[in-house]
């Protein structure tokens, strides 16, 4: 089994990629949780979400979230009662989250819907949440002088990454559990991948889990990430204002930094062939490729290479 | 002010009616809410919304519920999930159920959420749910010979009707206040009008409300009803099964029985004239009217023979 560790989107797309190097049962998907979001009384678990849809082959690939050809009913009926709808959920979307929450207030766990949930689109892969717990990424802004701490998904949606970033909490680690299968997944695998994503509020929560960064650091086998940093950015989403606040720099060198003592090798972009040797001085194995996965052929090129490099 | 005791959809073609006969803030509609279900875990009050969606102009008028130019993409998706979906909830709907769920978990009354639902759609007349407290229409039905008690909408919508009816109750009742306003509107009224709904699942639960069915016999106004029943047949719903359930004739003369004492004149249909004596023997005025509301021209019509007979 491979373990990959894994946030939204560039990891939903990396996946892709891996589900067609390798047979897709033999894949267990760990996802963040911590960018969920309870709105209008609905349970909302973007990355659980997006990793699924584009799995399932239904996402919106030009928009990057939520399910092609969706229509918005819902969402007009809600303007029109003044109800808060900068995070926009799609008719077909609220379905899922009408399924979860339900099913959550019965009594199940997250990682119980979620396997409910991907079996009823047919999925091979195994996809646990990171845990059954609330974790929240709460990003602690500087607006007009003072420390307002907010949740991600209204850092990120609601207010465009505007404010500056001081802090980054994940609020509830201290008493959160790795979701049941977790951490005996990472003991047991043959090979880890960190996908590209977010290692500020995609992945450090996940490896935060009491355990799981343990589990990692003392693999028998190796581990390899992808860079979601490419030429000094991020492909998508707010790394380049996540990173610096918890002191790394927004480069592919300063994803490894992050995760030094944890990667065997990085895979770096050809953009970023010349910090091959920063990357390096942390201690991880730097590989050079093609990380825009524009397609699928991409993201399968790109899993080859990582699977190369776990020695399998 | 002119009150109504309504339920869904004959109410609200009549009510189109009196809203054009009179000036619309001078009405205040009594609502039934005994149909109201909880389905996915949203707050779902039939009567309430075909009301306000009927007098907005937005209602589906060819199918009689929902909303005109409705899509149904969370139902298509809860089919995937599995959930059941046999009372089907479009998307702009689930909208409003989603509002409604959200205001009564934060402490606001049915009452007060339905001020605010039909202040969003503009709506001059003043619409009370019947109660603030859980009154349920439980059908229990003679099925393979064993009494089982189920919701109305299970009743009418998931089994259509099938099962022998052998009583109607409405659980809840005896602990259930009217809603604030309610009694208070009647007892100030200056006339009362009974709309053309099912004497049992929908007026009645209003009338058994503690204090209600007093303040309308014991008015000092006129009180004037229309048949839901036409040519011994419901223009629509199951009246014809339930009103043989509590001991009276499917019938505008069946329907005179059950509101004997309440009502001053019953307007019966054209087509009904020939049971007016029928009528008029349980000490309440026939009126013979076209009741059949094909369009708010006739339901215009029919308001002011209603408010003639209301003798204001």
């Amino acid at each position: 089994m491979i373990v990959a560790l894994a946030g939204g989107v560039g990891a939903s797309k990396f996946l892709r990629g891996l589900v067609q190097a390798l047979p897709p049962e033999d894949v267990t998907i760990v996802v963040n949780t911590a960018d969920d979001i309870e709105l209008h009384g609905l349970w909302v678990s973007p990355d659980l979400d997006t990793v699924t849809y584009t799995l399932a082959g239904v996402s919106d690939r030009e928009q990057g979230w939520g399910l092609a050809g969706e229509t918005w009913s819902c969402a007009e009926s809600m303007d029109r009662y003044g109800m808060p709808t900068w995070f926009r959920l799609g008719d077909h979307d609220i379905g899922t989250h009408l399924f979860r929450t339900e099913r959550l207030r019965a009594g199940a766990t997250l990682t119980e819907v979620t396997a409910e949930i991907t079996a009823a689109w047919g999925l091979a892969p195994r996809i646990l949440p990171m845990s059954d717990d609330r974790v929240t990424n709460t990003i602690v802004c500087d607006v007009d002088g003072a420390g307002v701490p907010m949740h991600f998904q209204e850092y990120l949606v609601r207010r465009r990454m505007a404010d500056p970033v001081l802090e980054v909490r994940y609020d509830g680690i201290g008493s959160a559990a790795p979701g049941p299968g977790v951490v005996d997944a990472l003991a047991t695998a043959r090979g880890i991948v960190v996908c590209p994503s977010n290692p500020v509020v995609s992945i450090e929560p996940i490896l935060a889990l009491a355990g799981v960064r343990e589990a990692v650091a003392g693999r028998k086998v190796r581990c390899v990430g992808v860079s979601p940093i490419v030429d000094g950015a991020p492909v998508r989403g707010p790394a380049d204002r996540l990173l610096p606040a918890v002191g790394l720099e927004v480069s592919c060198a300063g994803v490894a930094q992050g995760y030094a003592g944890l990667l065997d090798s990085l895979v770096i972009d050809v953009a970023d062939a010349g910090r091959a040797r920063d990357v390096e001085a942390t201690g991880i194995e730097a590989v050079v490729e093609d990380t825009m996965m524009v397609d699928d052929d991409v993201a399968t090129a790109l899993a080859h290479t990582v699977l190369e490099h776990l020695e399998l």
